[in-house]
This record gives structure tokens, sequence and C-alpha cells, in this order.
């Protein structure tokens, strides 16, 4: 069974297969690949010269159009005229560092804080996701005196070097880094009926003393609270809370990666860690916050960043500059005024609904699970053995591509698709994903 | 003598001291604090408020205006119209990652490559020159097998985890970790007629020596080729040279950090490292690149990396979107077309002129040193002793914003101010700086 290191492969572009039959694609590959080399990492094998984008749909230098059911970063919808109009009014105005004083950056702030439960109350504003989680261990390292993570077997969690040590997906066939501890990832289809909650307190716990054992210190559990990258975990709400209530009992910090599941992806609240009932000791932000505008935080208590500063001196230079609060603001405003989140709920609902009446008729999809417009699809060999399948997974993200839908996998097998499309996808979208999909299986040979 | 932490306070807002006259001001700054509370860093002990900015003028919340001669960022000037113009084209078009090939963004790697010595043609576009640091000592890491770090002793190279290691200046009062050594800034104030280069290289040879003798491994000498927080050390040309050939010898890589004195501020070279005529092995970006829209990026040779990507999955969400790439491809464009680079020559000699001459009548001039737009002024107690005054700059710091003028300070007692302006700096701007602190500097009390 494929693992970790062939999980990229399956919907990447491999520069050693042979090259495409299309001279203009193959001069753009190659220029792409005398440029960057190695570090390249492109989608389809026959990859998109992608050239514009609004709301759900992107569209390619042929003029094709793609329904966009895989990126997270735009979420409000692709080049959002408020969103656009927000940055155009700002950068021509003032874009510096936060050592000045600006409304903008402050009325931000005050928004997003907002969001949060009351002792959440002070924010760092980064420019990644991953700037956020780097932070972050060191503000839970640095509170607790402890250097110990716990973190989910496929987590990924951003690429410093220090957020690469707390992300097993960045570090295939790589045992982990001796203060990090792995636990599986609170799996619901492969154990139905278990109290998931319990299970994965549990192996937090044995995690925990696993590190107290080695010297190392407890510092905190870091997870992404949908679970993404671990092929999206999202039910039943609250399974979350009796792991948290072990970090804590053993002096430990939460750290709540909402990178990917934060600003409503989840319909029912507008963070994560919220649909479990729990509240973090730490929350990072990065992706949609600024719908592609690049920009990160981390919010926390007081106390928290008060230890941190009077250890080490803080500063981010491009960090809450005013063009990205101005984005952060229009984010904000739009999820409010096109109720986003309660679309994500309603249409998600309905997709899921659609998946699950086709799963009926197709014995390659073993489960449909998430939250919102945050839905993981997993394919299987066949239900009995629920053996991963990741070959029909590869199938399906190219047979989508030839359908004009953009989607992903993720999972430890690379067996399970994401969906995860801007929040304005509305239900005629869902159709089409669902009677693509059904056509694709259709189309596969018999197991 | 103060250092290190007490540098900060040289010039930053204090929220102990007692409160602002100024009912807005204070309002202002209470709403900040309430927000980001200790995390907060703040120019002036009364802060600005600051609203809009154009080329080198900065302007606050009363209508006061500002020449800035600190901020190296917006690089071609604040809102310049060729930059802000290609960001709001792009944003309104596409902003996405670079797993779908984008024009833009490979126009831009051409460009940008097409600046550095052959062997340098590979990039990895980042958000932050943190995060390029940051990949920088991973890839220096995989290359070598070792772990160990030779910089200087109040450098600043970023604010990840593993880049504020190798940051002296944000661990104040902290000993370097086990796989950190510091070496003495090439100092030319102090000891004159020495050869810098023979003496720079012996100390890096000495640390590289003691990180063997440890086990650790070299995998690198990491410096910013103007060395801007160790106090600006441009000259003599080539002194660099010597100690890049230690380096070699030793199998370790020579890490560039171009994000200060990159994009042609130095005047006679796109490149700091170019002045000393080496190669580095890998150059590392930030700053100026976008002229404040948030990017950064590392060019090395391909074969370094192969050698991490072998190992470790790197993908940058942000990195490389076509919004920032267009933002670059601008900042690139004006460089050109406006002659920036000749200008930053030819205005910084005139303003280091014409700073020296000063000198001739200030005994608390120190020294006057830099290259192009990147110049120091070293203030000291008197030119004998050479004993740094700290407390002066920090009157000069002060005095400067009465005058209309925003500077800072550097080096290891925080005595050096950093003249850094836009590079469309002018003749009449320089002038005025000159003017102002030779009035600010006649005001003090006599010595």
């Amino acid at each position: 069974m494929p693992r970790d290191k062939e999980i990229l492969a399956l919907n990447a572009f491999d520069p050693q297969a042979p090259a495409s039959a299309d001279p203009e694609l193959r001069a753009a590959l190659e220029r792409r690949m005398r440029s960057f080399g190695s570090s390249s990492v492109l989608f389809y094998q026959e990859p998109i010269r992608m050239v514009r984008a609004e709301g759900v749909w992107m569209h390619d230098a042929d003029g094709r159009r793609y329904l966009d059911v895989y990126n997270n970063v735009p979420s409000v919808g692709h080049s959002h005229p408020a969103v656009v109009e927000a940055i155009r009014r700002q950068v021509g105005m003032l874009n510096t560092h936060t050592r000045y004083l600006n409304d903008v950056v402050d009325s931000y702030a005050e928004r997003l804080l907002a969001t949060f439960p009351a002792p959440i109350s002070h924010l760092v504003l980064t420019c990644t996701g991953s700037e956020a989680n780097d932070l972050a261990l060191r503000i839970a390292a640095t509170a607790t005196g402890g250097t110990g993570f716990v973190v989910t077997e496929t987590a990924y969690h951003g690429n410093t070097a220090a957020v690469t040590d707390v992300s097993p997906s960045s570090r295939p066939g790589r045992a982990p880094p001796a203060h990090v501890r792995v636990v599986p990832a609170p799996e619901s289809y492969r154990n139905p009926g278990e109290d998931i909650g319990a299970r994965f307190a549990a192996a937090v716990a044995a995690a925990i003393a696993d590190l107290q054992r080695a010297g190392l210190g407890f510092a905190g559990l870091l997870v992404d609270t949908i679970f993404s990258s671990d092929g999206v975990y999202a039910d039943p709400p609250g399974f979350l809370a009796p792991a948290i209530d072990v970090v804590h009992a053993q002096g430990g910090l939460f750290i709540a990666d909402e990178v990917q599941p934060g600003f409503g992806r989840t319909g029912t609240a507008f963070w994560g860690f919220a649909r479990h009932d729990v509240v973090p000791d730490i929350v990072t932000m990065g992706k949609p916050m600024g719908n592609g505008f690049p920009m990160g935080g981390v919010a926390t208590r007081p106390e928290l960043i008060d230890r941190l500063t009077a250890d080490t001196k803080y500063f981010n230079t491009f960090g809450g500059n005013p063009v990205a609060a101005a984005a952060g603001l229009a984010v904000l405003d739009v999820i409010r005024d096109e109720g986003l989140m309660d679309n994500a709920r309603v249409v998600g609902g309905y997709l899921m609904d659609g998946l699950r009446e086709i799963g009926n008729r197709h014995i390659r999809i073993g489960d449909v699970r998430g939250s919102g417009l945050f839905i993981g699809l997993e394919l299987v060999r066949d239900r009995d053995t629920k053996t991963p399948a990741p070959e029909i997974a590869t199938d399906v993200i190219n047979g989508l591509r030839d359908h004009g839908i953009l989607i992903g996998a993720a999972g430890p097998f690379g067996s399970t698709l994401k969906i995860r499309p801007p929040l304005c996808f509305t239900r005629e979208n869902a159709d089409s994903v669902v009677s693509a999909i059904d056509a694709v299986l259709r189309r596969l040979p018999a197991a």
C-alpha cells in the first residue's frame, strides 16, 4: 500500500514521465523546471496553465473553465470584488509595518478577536500559517518549560524547520524527531461504534507519558481541528474534549491549527475547535485569512504572549501591514454579508447527502464525512475490507479534471478526496460534482 | 554601556512610561495594546499614527509629513504607481499557488535569476525573508551533513524558531544555542589600518574549528552582506573573500542574506555579495522584493535544492503567487527604468560626503560608512575614546522626528544611525537630512 512518499505522486506532475504532446504546455513546463527545478510541485501529469479565476471558477490558457473544489485559500471566492477593491484601495495609500499606529490593523484585530472565546484576547499577525505555527510552538514551549509536542500521524502544519518537525506528512519515511510523538488520527470510518474521543484521549495520554519518561517535558498538543491531512475527521462534535482535558491535566497547552477549518468553512462554527466545544490555549490561522493575500496569525491569552516576549524579541516585517489588514477585514465582511458560513453548512450538507446517495451505487465509495464545505470522500477497493484505494482516488482526480473539476486527495494513503471549495459554492455546483464523480466511477473497470 | 536588550528601548514606545497628553494618540495606543499587548513594537514614545505615504514621504493623521530615511521595504518609493498598478491588475485576475503553471511567476523567476552569477540558477519563492533564511539553513545542513552555523554577534536574520537561533540580536542576554558560533562583525571604525578581511576570516576559521571540535559539523556561514544589524560595514569591498575561502575549504556553504542590501541599494552592485566579488552558495531575499507586498526567496545551485527535496517535501502556499510575482516584476522594472541603483550610488555618495562634512564640526560623529543608500553614522561620546553613544543616537532620532525625519539605530550598542531611505531619494532630500542632523547636534549640550 503506498504511503507518505507516494502520496505526493498521486496527483503530481512527474518530470521523468514522457513529455506532453502539447508543444505550448511542454514549453511552459520546461520554463518552470528551468527556474524552479525539483522544488517545483505541479498538479496533474499535464499541468494546467491557469490565467484567471472568479468565484468558484478558474480558467486556463486554452479558455477552458474549471469548477474549483480544491482551493481553500480563496475562501470567499476567487477575485472577490470586495477583497480586490479593499486591496486596491489600501495598496495605493499605505503599506508599512506595525511600528507605526494605523487604524486599519487595529480595526482588523478587534474584528478578528471578537470571533474567539473570551480568554483568547491577544493577537500576533504573521504572513503565513507556517509562521503562525512556528511561533505557537515557541509560545507553548516557553510557557510550559517543556519541549515535547504531540501531533497526528499524517499531520501537516507548515513549512518552517520547526513546523516541519511536527509535520509527519512532510517527512516521508523518516521517524519523528526526538521531541515529537505521533498519535493516530481520530479515525471514525474503520472504528465504527467506538468512542473516538476516549480512544484519541488515551493515545494522547500515552504519547505525553512517553515524552515525560524521555525527560523532554510536555509542551503541547497541536492538531488541525478538522484533521485535513489525516483524511478529514469532523465527527462526532465534541470528540476532542477528552484529549484536551488530558493535555491540561498534564500541564501542556492545546494549539488549535485553524489554518484549514477556520473562517466559517465547517458551517456550524466560525472555528473548527468550537464544534468540539473546547477552548484552545493558542489558535493559529492562515490560508483563507486574506483570500490569497499572504497573511497569518496567532491568537492566544495575554499572559502566554508576555512569557514569550520577556524571552525573545519577535517582530514580523510584513505581518499586520495595512494592505493585509484591509484584505482581512473585507474577508470578514464578505463572510458575514453573504452568509457564507450558513451557506457552507447548507450546501455542504446537501453535497454530502448527494455523495452518500451515489455511494449507495458505488462500492468504491467507502465513506463520506466532514462538516460544512470541508468534506472527505474515502475511496476503497471494497466496502467489506475497507482497503484504501489511492489508485482509484488518482483515477477520480484525473477523471474529474476531464469533467472540468479541480480536486485533490489526502489521508495516510492518499485515498480520501478532499472537497473544500470556495464558500460561495452553490447547490448547482454541488450537483455538478456529484454527477461528475458518479460518471467517473461508472466508467472505471469493475473491481 | 547598554547592550542588546536596551537597544530596543532606544527608539521604542514604552507602555510603562507616562501616557501621552494627546487624547487621540492615547486612545489609539490603548486600542493597539488591547489587541496586541506585549507583542506590539512601536517606534517613539509618542508613536506616529501613519495614514498614507508616497515616494520618500509618509503622512500622519495630523497632516504632518515625514521624510523617510528609515524604511528599506518600500525600496522604489512608497505607493509607487507602477507597483501599485501591477498589484491592482493581477489581484483582480488570478491569485493562486504554484501548483498550476502561470506565466507571471515564470517571467519573474527568469528576470530575478538573471541578476545572479551563473551557478545560482534555481529559485524557491517564499513569503518572507525569515522563511527564506529558515529554508536556507536546512538546504545547507542537508547538503553538508553538518548542523553548525557561524553568524556575526549582533546579526538579525529573521523571526522563525530556527532563524531566531542564528539571530543573536533577537536573543538578548542569552548564550547562542549549541550549534551556533558568533564572530565579531568586520568592524572598520575601531580597527583602522588592520586587514579587516584577514581578521574576519581568522575569526570564522576559529569558530568553524570550535564547531568541529564539538562534533557538530560545519554547515555554513550566514551573513548579511552589509552587516546592517551589526552597525553597517561595507568597506573595503572584497573583505568577505578570505572568509568565504575558509568556509569552502572547511566544506561549508556561504549563505548571503541579501534581505537588506539586495535589489540595488548598495549602489555599485545589485547584490551586496557582488561588491565583495564572491559567489554565494545560497542567497536569501525579502524586504524590498515586492516593495511591501509580502515576498521572499532563496536562490541557489540546482544540486543543493535537489538534496533538500530528496529528503523533505517543501511547498509554500502563498510563495510565488501571481500577485507577488507581478509586484516583484514591477519592482525590477522600476529599478531599471528609473536608474535607482545608480541613484543610490550617486545620492548615497553625496549624502555621505555631506555627513562627513558636518562630521568635521561635531565631535559626536565618530564615523560615516556604508555603500550607496545604506549608510551608518556612528555617534560617540568623543572621537578619541570612540565610546559608543546610544544616548546621543536616541536624542538624534527624536530630534530628527521633530524635524520631520524618520530614522533608526543599529549596532551592538544602538549607537549607529541606520540611513536607508527609498532609493528614489534626491540630493535635496539628502541636504535636508544633513542640515537636520547638524541642527540637532548643535542643540545638544556640550560633551
